[in-house]
């Protein structure tokens, strides 16, 4: 079954004013959607970054694989690298470190890759986590991924989820999260506030949901010395603490002294990282991402390392529509050691969702799809307006600390801050 | 598709008088052929260990796996190992390390995970190398697998192969082998003879075959000082030198001081052994094999791990039939970063292969198998002749040792011997 045409779509949905350590969402987040027809009349989806430089790579790759056959997963990572030409490209909004050669690869690779898990599925009549080895779990689960965020975007009225700048206001949005999804698990998103205003979030959370593991994500604002001081103050909080300090060095001194674990999706994001972070001891949970590590097929190769290691495997996301939450979500049952709950976004994009049966979160869990391929279809009308969506908002690449210093000329770009 | 019998059948092959750093090769090499049969009429076979432990694991976990699903790689190994109760086995005959129970679950495992994917590869028409992601080599290099070697077994008249004793012996025993089959490396199997008569031996192959690349292994038959005297011997000499010393700890004694790289297959050979010996830097090759690490699925990972650590992936062999050779070149072809000739020790034994078109050897190779699943056929007869043979010969447990001690009563088992 060969590949005759690769469609490649960026698309533009809603997104709320969610603060991080680098800025704010824009009113917009950007997303590429990747069909790939064959010619069996079989097509497969995939979603993938919609940054123009990475958009442009996976447009540029895309013709190169006209030909092939969708089993054949070493050629398809053969074409793009020389569609790419050994160059590396760049992650320029900064929520994740430099990329290399190889793992600019893998990110294109990874759009078209669960595409041809999708077609394969739908080949064989089978869905995606029994091509992946089998679904070890029927349901998978997700952890309530809080943000720091104004009311609404400047300008706008204040969105449905409210403002979130103080204990109270995380407290308030966890509740609302957990009421309408049932999530087992909470990840606050810091790096915003002083450190010990991010803390009193986090016990306060603590107070209100005495069961729940929670974890916190300064996404390395702070220097190790103020990582340390967190650490001890979160001690038998949070399951584990992400990326509080920069870099595999920086981990390693945090990892050292930190009662907890340390998980990473910032400092170990490509094959490469992972032999210095494991002499270093820099980081006790990967936190992988089947976009930027090379598909489906590479995560689980990632996930062998990590058992093999001792290294605790989590899920990483960033904005995303269904396509990515279904493949996630196949990877992740087909996956047995990965023994956390997964982060996602999509609570807050899931209302623009491009597939015509959204997600829904059932006690925090998704349901893993047991129709043939990922399990889900293109809502053509809807991704006719996220198309049309990206055309109009002009936005061709993520841009937090822009959006911050529009409306916060001050605002400086820190790493660490504190 | 779902599994409704497994039919385990042991056999005996003839197998001429090898020598190793335990004793010699016994007259009859025993395995064990696998065939699993699905309720859609499709059958898949294995071939594995024939140690009487083995085989009796492997009987013991087959009646378990029926019903289950031939995708479902995950619940096929939980029921091996519920069925093995987390013990470990052992392998008596002492020429690779220890097993753990994790280990012991992938080797019972892999015998019959080879057999879904040939069964996977018949329902979808297609060669197992395309469900592993695709071949990158349509012919896959093996070895000239040279044994320091009596003429024939004690009593027999000579064997075609004759003798091998000194230096001028391995060579002709090389000649032969690359006269019939065109092998483009050379693998002395040591551990026989001084250290400084089997360094004479691989100069000697070296001044015989200038282009061909050497190795050299004597199954940890040498102390690390010792190793390091032969390695200085070898200098610029072997592509690598393999087990020379007994234990990663040894390894990585002699790993310090040589300026080769150093393979193993005794000291790393479960996934438990990775972490110590990439701490210590024990090993700089791995030979894989996909009977004891997990079948193919799990050997896909290794290769992941080796090139994620920067450690050269080889593949290692005992002696087996044509469906293991099936297997071996399957996994081969789609694994991009196995960057040596393999291991086999088929011509050997392929006289009384149970396969109907057994293998043959062009320029060194072996042609990937391009029908569908494993691309062999049982041949019913042979297979008879040779779970006759498995009655008749009296032996189920390999012991090299045992059947030298028999011919030289003073021979004792001593690792290290020199
Ligand atoms: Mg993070
Ligand atoms: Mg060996």
């Amino acid at each position: 079954m060969r590949i005759t045409d690769i469609a490649v779509t960026p698309v533009a949905f809603r997104d709320p004013p969610l603060l991080n350590s680098v800025g704010v969402h824009e009113p917009w987040a950007l997303r590429t959607i990747v069909e790939v027809h064959t010619d069996e009349g079989i097509s497969g989806l995939g979603e993938t970054y919609g940054d123009i430089g990475h958009l442009d790579r996976v447009r540029g790759a895309a013709p190169g694989l006209v030909g092939l056959d969708v089993h054949d997963l070493n050629g398809l990572r053969a074409r793009v690298a020389d569609a790419l030409g050994g160059v590396a490209g760049s992650d320029r909004h900064g929520l994740t470190g430099p990329l290399t050669a190889e793992s600019t690869v893998d990110r294109v690779f990874a759009s078209f890759e669960v595409a041809t898990w999708d077609i394969r599925g739908k080949a064989l009549g089978r869905p995606v986590s029994d091509l992946l080895g089998g679904a070890v779990r029927d349901t998978v689960p997700y952890s309530a991924y809080l943000f720091y965020k104004w009311a609404g975007h400047p300008g706008d009225e204040p969105d449905a989820f409210g403002e979130a700048l103080d204990p109270a206001g995380i407290v308030a949005q966890a509740e609302a999260l957990i009421d309408a999804h049932g999530f087992g698990s909470i990840k606050l998103k810091g790096g915003v506030l002083e450190p010990r205003q991010e803390v009193e979030a986090v016990l306060a959370l603590r107070e209100a949901f005495p069961d729940h593991p929670l974890r916190l994500d300064p996404n390395a604002a702070w220097t190790p010395a103020t990582s340390l001081e967190v650490a001890a103050a979160l001690d038998g909080v949070v399951e584990y603490l992400e990326d509080p300090a920069p870099g595999i060095d920086g981990m390693a001194e945090v990892a050292a002294g930190a009662p907890m674990p340390l998980a990473t999706n910032m400092c170990v994001i490509a094959f490469e990282h992972l032999a210095p972070a494991v002499a270093r001891g820099a980081v006790q949970v990967v936190l992988s991402d089947h976009h930027y590590w090379g598909g489906l097929s590479r995560s689980k190769e990632l996930a062998a390392i990590c058992r093999t290691f001792g290294i605790g495997l989590s899920m990483h996301s960033n904005s995303h529509l269904g396509i990515s939450l279904a493949a996630m979500t196949h990877l992740a049952a087909a996956t047995p050691n990965l023994n956390y709950a997964c982060d996602t976004h999509y609570p807050w994009n899931a209302a623009d969702d491009v597939i015509t049966t959204p997600f829904t979160f059932v006690d925090g869990a998704v349901r893993v799809p047991t129709a043939p391929g990922l399990g889900v279809e293109l809502d053509r009308d809807a991704l006719a307006r996220a198309a049309e969506a990206y055309r109009a908002c002009g936005l061709v690449q993520r841009d937090d600390t822009g959006y911050m210093q529009q409306h916060e000329p001050s605002y400086e770009r820190k790493r660490p801050r504190w």
